[in-house]
């Protein structure tokens, strides 16, 4: 089984290689993948649109183990999910709350059962003593009816959406890639009536351009341009260059389409 | 067989992927896993206690290569060990110490059959063209007597432990995690005798708090806390943030318990 | 197949992960290994410098997929190449220029078979749509005639030679390795009628060292020495330090050898 990490412990922790090698003992024929590990500390939001962008793209039945996780120790529970036919290990904070827009999970169970724990269970590493020695059951094939009982709901964060009104499109940038295209919260759908030429402005802070392009080598090299990304959504670019540091804008900007 | 890589090329570098490509070109069947290229160039100790961290939580037989390698070229000897069910090849300079003192190695070999190495070998990257392909051959079953000779030791590093004298622990800070937590060398053994209620003080520069918590999670966010982490050490912890920033302390700062 | 990803994408990048997700999903006995995602943004030159040290150590027939893409969308074509053994797929941009330097192709072809592709195909990230589903197919065994029709040449960018007249050689850092160690132009080729010892005065910026020694422990901490490093190059190194940092120079400082 293909078992994917994504966790806020940053690149080259030791931390990560301790769950794998926990993962490995148990379940040696388990297929690995980084899915990011670059997650700010704690950051929930974040974490959950890493797993949007990510996850959904992995074969059917692949499982993704997500810590990034705050509440270490506390109350909140970890759990099993299952959603748009992939398979999810984290704790019930929101981290799939952005996945869970998209499509309702299919199963959410607590994950209660101590006998797959490492032991004695740390209180400050779940993921090295529950999250990973479950995942590596899973992916020897326990049933996932093992790991406990059924929930009938996550948690969930707040994602609110732009909003259109006549021939306006109000959004905000919801993250910025490592290129710095600063990416909205404005889907393809929203711009099914938005001209594509220069009847259009995008606005962002004192910032303006006209039009909506199909990509960056549309226009010349350190102009600002507004497109449609890989992620389906509307997103605002410096051709060859870093729109997050010239336009020094930053999560949660407001962007303006007007027509 | 499992292989883990630990270097201090700095993640993303393609000397790292020169490595895989030489193992994978010997042993195509190794499974190759990064336990960390995050180590600060030529920190021996940093190296020491990332393979502390997370080496023993593989299987058992996995294979651990780790470069950090100030002296490559010079006299300093290349080593094959066993060592808490793991083995290890490395340079003879001291990455290995923090393991040895949990546990005596149970095998040290020298790593001199010319035989296995790939030629020419360059007189600055024996990662490339020693330990990689020794590693591959190890990989592919070779009994690890052809490696070269039996030694008597390993070069240490010397790793000061925390002194407890009557209602006193003094310790210090032994390393800091992505978190920002700080971690320090007084283990959870010594705190045995300790009360974890407000009687005790934990001091660390001007900084003090009260009582030794079980997890983060068990004081609001901003306080600073102690608790017993997940390797079994004391550390403090700024709950949501880093402390590291916070209290502007470093690798090496006292840290003092008092009750 | 052992199928390598290069991108310019940043460890970490959850972009990353999308394209090993959709390599998986359809050839999921494929073996990944990360090459390097740590390539500046759209720097070509660097991405190609990161291939030629790596790619070459990998068995025959792996096959690399390259993503530095600022021409994206445009009308660069995307193409599959053979070259010392080893098989690419990337934009034809000049990825591929340092390579061919060594050894011409053996095999050009366009990638335009959009059988092949995901549909829809994203205009801003062909690697998830088009380079990650062709290699899947190859890693599966379709032959490459499959992929679109054959080319005659690469898009090349020039790699200035260093310049060796009479007693005096003329080169440039090329690049600079995460140890801060600078990497030249000149090779060990050039370096044949050079003497070794201190009769050599190695000249960069305002810096100064004599002879060319074997590795960076023949020198004591801090000094500045030239060698011959592992890609079979002269470099300049502070022992134990980053001579990027101590010296001040940059890619494409002018180094001189006058003996």
């Amino acid at each position: 089984m293909i078992v994917t990490l994504t966790t806020d412990f940053g690149v080259g922790s030791p931390y990560v290689a301790a769950m794998k090698g926990v993962i490995l003992s148990l379940a040696p024929e388990t297929c690995l993948v980084d899915l990011t590990h670059a997650i700010p500390p704690q950051d929930i939001r974040a974490g959950a649109l890493a797993l949007a962008q990510a996850a959904p793209w992995f074969p059917p039945g692949t499982l993704h183990v997500a810590v990034v996780d705050p509440g270490v120790g506390s109350a909140r529970q970890i759990v099993y999910v299952e959603l748009l036919q992939q398979a999810f290990i984290c704790p019930d904070n929101g981290l799939l709350s952005r996945l869970a827009d998209r499509a309702a999970p299919s199963t959410i169970r607590a994950i209660t059962n101590e006998r797959l724990f490492r032991q004695p269970v740390s209180a400050t590493f779940h993921g090295r003593d529950v999250m990973a020695p479950v995942a590596a059951h899973l992916s020897r094939g326990l049933p996932c009816e093992e790991v406990g009982p059924l929930l009938s709901s996550l948690v969930t964060l707040d994602w609110p959406g732009a909003e259109h009104v006549a021939n306006k499109i109000t959004g905000r940038i919801e993250s910025i890639d490592s290129f710095g295209n600063l990416i909205t919260n404005i889907t393809g759908a929203m711009l099914a009536d938005v001209p594509r030429d220069d009847r259009v402005g995008v606005f962002c802070d004192e910032h303006e351009t006209r039009g909506i392009f199909r990509t960056y080598a549309d226009q010349p090299p350190m102009t600002l341009v507004a497109l449609l990304g890989s992620d389906d959504r509307l997103e605002l670019a410096i051709v060859n260059d870093s729109a997050a540091l010239m336009l020094g804008v930053r999560v949660g900007t407001e962007v303006e389409l007007r027509w």
